[in-house]
């Protein structure tokens, strides 16, 4: 019974009735604090900063966002709609057109350097979720490709039990703790998870 | 550079200098404690409820505990070392005695059926945690005994990474989802974790 976010839902952040020049101007606004991020870290993404780096006044960041939690927040969601689209729409190994056990590789290989890259501020979100975190949108989108990209496979038991199971180790605050170990790269966590994922579910006729 | 708390840590919840019989009394108020929880779920458990139960005034659980968020952490902590005696200790399958994949079967079991029971618990102390709950002492206590187990299995990989991934699935929050749906008992979530140890690490020469 939670929020329905589908397949179908159109891949904007904008609302129905937001003018399409401020959806674009927000667009612009996320893509540059998106690039903040990369650059230097989550905590160089202040609204100061992304006024600056976007050429647009203060005030402007304010209205749109309302303060710095906000601003995260719908980075984040602008995040998870562009590998909601990367992974439903986009070309293969990740998109459609590739086996599907090399498609669930390329899937934890992508979420893994997204969490190499904006883990802190999806950690500080994820852990605000709290239990609600499984019922939510975002976790139950991932979820159900994860699911169908198993039913494809001749994988046997319980699919969304597995799908729960593959998406478990990939949660941002254990990958950024492996990674704060100093003892892996997010190459090496990867050959990990996908040595469990060919393991389960085997390539059809490979 | 976390808490050490490892195999060798003396199994008692007492501070050394504290009095034997203050540490009974400790002893027996949290076992009433648990038999709270266990009983009506954690909702039920007061300092006032506590009391009553275990027949002392309200002032000696207060005392002892300081508050509610005192009590429930205490709790947490008692219930910890006696599942970390059980697979140090105990009897086989969880304790030694049991063929190292029968062992990781009966953790997850184990782990699982105290999910059910004090899950509501332990999803509120587990993401009080955030980051911290991967370097903390209680995670690692787990992840070093998978890890002894995983190594006395001809599993092939890097045998940390592989103890996190299979821990993760065992998360309160994800657990107490799962049952949430109604669409499954412990019982089917440990066959889908158990079926996930038994391909990753196969049993030696059986």
């Amino acid at each position: 019974m939670g929020p329905v976010f589908g397949p179908t839902t159109p891949l904007t952040t904008a609302a129905p009735t937001e003018r399409s020049d401020a959806a674009r101007n927000r667009q612009l606004l996320l893509d540059a604090a998106q690039q903040l991020v990369r650059a230097d870290g989550v905590d160089a993404l202040t609204m100061d900063a992304l006024a600056k780096h976007a050429g647009v006044g203060k005030g402007t960041v304010f209205r749109r966002f309302g303060n710095r939690a906000g601003l995260l927040h719908a980075l984040l969601d602008h995040s998870d709609r562009k590998f909601q689209a990367a992974f439903m729409f986009g070309p293969p190994p990740l998109g459609p057109g590739a086996p599907p056990v090399e498609r669930l590789v390329a899937f934890g290989r992508a979420r893994l350097s997204g969490i190499d890259i904006e883990g802190a501020m999806r950690r500080s979100a994820e852990s605000g979720e709290g239990g609600a975190r499984y019922t939510g949108a975002p976790y139950n989108t991932l979820k159900a490709h994860i699911m169908m990209l198993l039913r494809e496979t001749p994988v046997h038991g319980d699919i969304p039990l597995l799908a729960d199971i593959l998406l478990a180790p990939l949660d941002s605050g254990l990958v950024m703790a492996q990674l704060a170990t100093g003892s892996y790269t997010i190459e090496q966590i990867g050959d990990a998870w996908e040595r469990v994922v060919r393991e389960l579910a085997p390539a059809t006729g490979q």
